[in-house]
């Protein structure tokens, strides 16, 4: 069995390492030097830039940026045997799906929870999605078996899988995953100036911040993909944000602690005592 | 030598724990399970609800909620001799030191950078402070010898210490302390509808969310106290997340890349690539 990984990152030297032993694996990389050390430490089989490279593939996986992934596979397609497989990585699916529902009927879009501050080939391992969870986004246009060979091949990684309708995915991630990593990010602006006062930091400031550390590209091509869900979260938050912030101005201390405690009753039905 | 704690929560049992066989400690708490408690676990040697208990102590360390301290220590006052070291726990500091320094001249502010999500004597535990950052504020109006006695209080404890100005405490906490916790508060309305996805929550959500599960009646006390610092980073926060929002609708990839470099470098500028 011959899978291609196309994009040789975090993610796709991750899955590139899971399947070991499982496939004969491929990996394209515009970036040589990844390319190279892949093939040095016995990650791919084959390796290179050229596209062609995935002619006769089972399965691809594209592992590029969300903003990259629609037009990459559709430069990829005259490689590829009219049943192979296609999935990509990417945290958003609605648009994706979409596009490539219109270009390769044997396409479905996977999305594994999985990640690192950390980005690109050197930070990846084969553990990573050792127990995580990958979100699986069929649309009535799936040719039938791809769900399975796609659900086996997350399976081999490690994963847990389970099946999402494509938009819904993208109304939920807005809220667990993208809103968190923007209002993290833009929580930056006030910070420039703590560099001064570096050992004061406390673990929740640390644990808040972390995700702020992530790829800019990698999430700007999340934001603009997702925008018409994160935008109305992005004006309802700034709506509770003044709520609160009227209530803090006017002294309604009751009305102060309702609101805290309604939503520290919500992280808490989250996840119970443990944090 | 004998200290008094007024508060047997997280915070001023630790305190106690920690101080075990290097004073006599008396605790004083208005629950009297929790001192029963205290006593029976060996923690206090004295204690009861009556603010009475703390006449004849070298030190009385104030461990209410911010709201409480100035208040509790107005109470208190008419019990101590003139020598006595009075020392509060609480996280905000300039105007509970100008409210005590009108009252008793061997005040000295404190703020122990420790805690836990969970509150109550019976999350308290004697290391809490070990390895942990605590700002002494003095003021003009500080009596000579009450730093020396203070520090070397939380160095039993086993903290470490610093000295601040107690405005630009407030200042430095509303932005690395208060602001985070707000912020992560909000964040949780629009966490209403997830609990039927919890499977699905990463470690970013975890993180970015954790602190949204602290105590609703401290962080009142705290936002209320620290209004003046507060509120202008609040309105920076949403002017600059409504920057954030109109780069996305308008799809200005370049600048909201950009954008997100720079926040990422702050954070990076922060703690290197450990995180």
């Amino acid at each position: 069995m011959k899978i291609t990984l196309i994009g040789l990152g975090l993610i796709g030297a991750s899955i590139a390492k899971a399947l070991k032993g499982k496939a004969r694996i491929t990996g394209i990389d515009q970036d040589a030097s990844t390319v190279g050390r892949a093939l040095t430490d016995g990650v791919i089989s084959h390796g290179g830039a050229e596209l062609s490279l995935a002619s006769g593939s089972d399965m691809v996986i594209v592992a590029v940026p969300v903003g990259s992934i629609v037009e990459t596979i559709g430069r990829a397609i005259p490689y590829l045997d009219d049943g192979t497989v296609v999935t990509d990585t990417g945290s958003t699916k609605a648009h994706i799906v979409r596009s490539i529902d219109e270009i390769w009927p044997s396409f479905i879009g996977s999305h594994p929870i999985a990640g690192k501050e950390n980005p690109g080939y050197a930070s990846s391992q084969a553990d990573l999605f050792s127990s995580a969870m990958t979100i699986i986004t069929p649309s009535p246009a799936t040719r039938a078996g791809c769900i399975e060979n796609v659900r086996r091949m997350w399976e081999w990684c490690g994963s847990l899988t389970c099946i999402m309708d494509p938009q819904l995915h993208d109304e939920l991630m807005a809220v667990i995953s993208h809103m968190p990593h923007l209002l993290s990010f833009v929580s930056m602006s006030m910070a420039g100036s703590v560099q001064i006062h570096r050992e004061l930091l406390g673990a929740g400031f640390r644990d808040f911040t972390r995700i702020a550390a992530s790829d800019p590209v990698m999430w700007r091509d999340i934001f603009l993909e997702n925008a018409g869900n994160i935008l109305p979260l992005i004006d309802q938050y700034r709506e509770e944000l003044k709520k609160l912030r009227d209530l803090i101005e006017q002294g309604r201390g009751q009305e102060l602690e309702d609101t805290l405690t309604a939503y520290a009753r919500i992280r808490r039905g989250l996840y119970g005592d443990s944090r």
